[in-house]
């Protein structure tokens, strides 16, 4: 019985990205949906749970992408919502890259910081989809997390998010300034800057000041990227006692991890692989 | 070779239903259209039939799905107009699962009653696609057919499609209620209930009180079920001297039936697979 | 690794021609696109070549076709601008199958006239995407073309875009009577008919009194044919000492042609094919 993968993507052309990577990931027929609204989903997720026996349902399996990560959160809810009893297939949540960025990159702190209970880890720019699950990620592994914004409404708005959704408390700083960056980092071991492309959050002259700082990590891959003075194919280059890590670099972790999602979906027909679930497994991958 | 099946289904989002189990019959590669209109058809079905040369044509094949069966039928003709000499490739209809699920409802009727012939068996609220053809299916078999519709006309233009489509004289009739229901279903030794989804047409006291009649088939798995007292997942339960079968237990059939006649797509160039030659291989799976 | 195709197709819907050429020809998977407009190629390509390392690429690649060869080629141009250092895959261009078809039919004419160098070409109404690309195929191998069209003004256009895109020299001449065509097929030893379906441009009572024409090739599949006299299926039929081939004849070869390119799509990941690679392939097939 072939593993089938029902690529549920919101946009008008379905993800290359996500199709190459499944096949790459052991999915061995992708039934690929663009331009899916939530009222497809129960059409199309009937199709998955009535076609095979529950004991052959492990074969079948979904992955939610997209550019937007708010129109595919609601696909995803709605999915979930259509399975019953043991009418239910694994499930992969990864809109624009969201879920296993953030989890490559929180892993790569963690493993540079042999471990993260107990340590600050700012979040620069932290309001958008990698930022919030990079911080909520880290947090759950028992680390302090300042996450900043430009803005003291997204700064707090975020911060709720995060205790509603991971459970976690993290402070939230607004932060427009280089000296506003530099007291956001105070007493920081490690800073993720999850910020929008091409805009540099964090002056090189101001991280290589600050000594107690040991782990830099930039998703930005545009240049100019979030942290100056990162290549975006630094993985784990050292710099002035530091180790940095820039977009590519986590990047290689990002498609393993996203490859070894789509292989543990088809091993059973209840899993759910959101942050946490991905996260396990970018964790697994680096012996964690 | 691959074994390629062309999907062409008139809904916005292809059907992933039927996409699963066209693998599951053995197709390696599904070409799935999507909002497939009969100005569509020609262009589609040349790519499939001037691609390979006739003695390789039974590795391509057509299926027509999706949700309505009125524009799959509009599909279906216009395909079959493509075809020109030794240049066409198999076909199967089964738009919303009509000839499925109507043939494993038939092949389910003709093995309980051990025989068709002479019978009288009632369709009851045979007016839609699985009524409509399991009406005519179970006529070609020998059976005196009763359809029953609760608008005159809708019952004797039933019995008019029936006689240009299948060659069979049906017996149309207005019921409404409890009472012209148990006329219609006098002398019938089964009854086959097309209804609407959560409509009940029979009532239990009523089948339960009717001596000759051995058999009840439902084919809507919403409830109320079409036969009150039926469980959808029943599959030929005995009670009180009767078989029956709910939706459910009819569509382990239609799924093998599906399957079946996707894995026959292959076996030549120039099959069609409508209700009849589906009902072939329902029957053939029930050893009949 | 399995060997990936990315088909773009700007029609509504992708072309099935195109799907079952390419798994033919070994593609595995085939991830298709219909309504591709030049907008979303950097997205479908970066899907491309972010998703495997620079040494796995080969396995990926693009094709591009549909039934305009205009948009195709806007698309064409557009993936190849994506494009970056080792980040590039192999693509093949065929809209509407004009270079396959224009690479079979030169090559036919090559093959027959053993060699090209210096002999006389005509390409009657060689305006169109198949016309052009056989004329700039011929004229690079040395044969002295002169192209037609009913219209001045488009044979000057065609000679003009033939020095820009091939970098030959052809000779425009206006052509609406049975005179005018003469005169064009004076010292001719090969035609290729490359005009709309069913016009007749070459009648048979003039190429039969032209004792020097020694091949005729017609690309037109639907009568009345190009070349008055030629049947279709005419693959080098010999006529009062002259070769013909007809389109289908021509299609034999431009088949065999179109899997064999998608078979090298997959050895490099650096590999373009337009109209000459593509020419190339042609002349491998018929061992020139």
């Amino acid at each position: 019985m072939k593993k089938v993968l029902l690529q549920l993507d919101p946009d008008g052309q379905p993800s290359v990205f996500d199709a190459v990577t499944a096949i790459d990931g052991g999915a061995e027929v992708i039934l690929r949906h663009s331009g899916v609204a939530v009222d497809d989903v129960e059409g199309l997720i009937f199709g998955a749970i009535f076609t095979r026996g529950p004991e052959d349902l492990h074969n079948s399996a979904v992955f939610i992408g997209g550019s937007s990560v708010v129109t595919g959160e609601a696909l995803f809810e709605a999915v979930k919502k259509v399975f019953f009893g043991p009418l239910r297939v694994a499930v992969m949540f990864d809109a624009n890259g969201c879920n296993t960025t953030a989890a490559a990159a929180a892993a790569k702190i963690a493993q540079s910081l042999d471990g993260l209970s107990g340590r600050k880890v700012t979040v620069l720019s932290g309001t958008g989809p990698v930022g919030l699950r990079g911080a909520g990620l880290l947090a759950l592994e028992g680390a302090s997390v300042c996450l900043t914004s430009r803005c003291a409404d997204r700064a707090a708005d975020a911060a709720s998010k995060l205790q509603e959704r991971f459970g976690v408390e993290v402070e939230p700083m607004t932060v427009s300034t280089a000296e506003e960056t530099a007291r956001a980092l105070k007493d920081a071991e490690a800073v993720l800057a999850a910020g929008a492309s091409g805009v540099t959050l964090l002056p090189e002259s101001l991280w290589k000041g600050l000594p107690g700082l040991r782990v830099l990590a930039d998703v930005n891959a545009v240049p100019p990227l979030g942290i100056e003075g990162v290549k975006s194919h630094w993985d784990g280059r050292e710099i002035e006692g530091k180790i940095l890590f820039g977009a590519l670099g986590i990047g290689g972790l990002k498609m393993k991890v996203h490859k070894g999602v789509v292989a543990r979906l088809f091993r059973s027909n209840d899993a759910i692989f959101d942050a946490e679930e991905i996260y396990a497994v970018a964790k697994e991958h680096l012996g964690l």
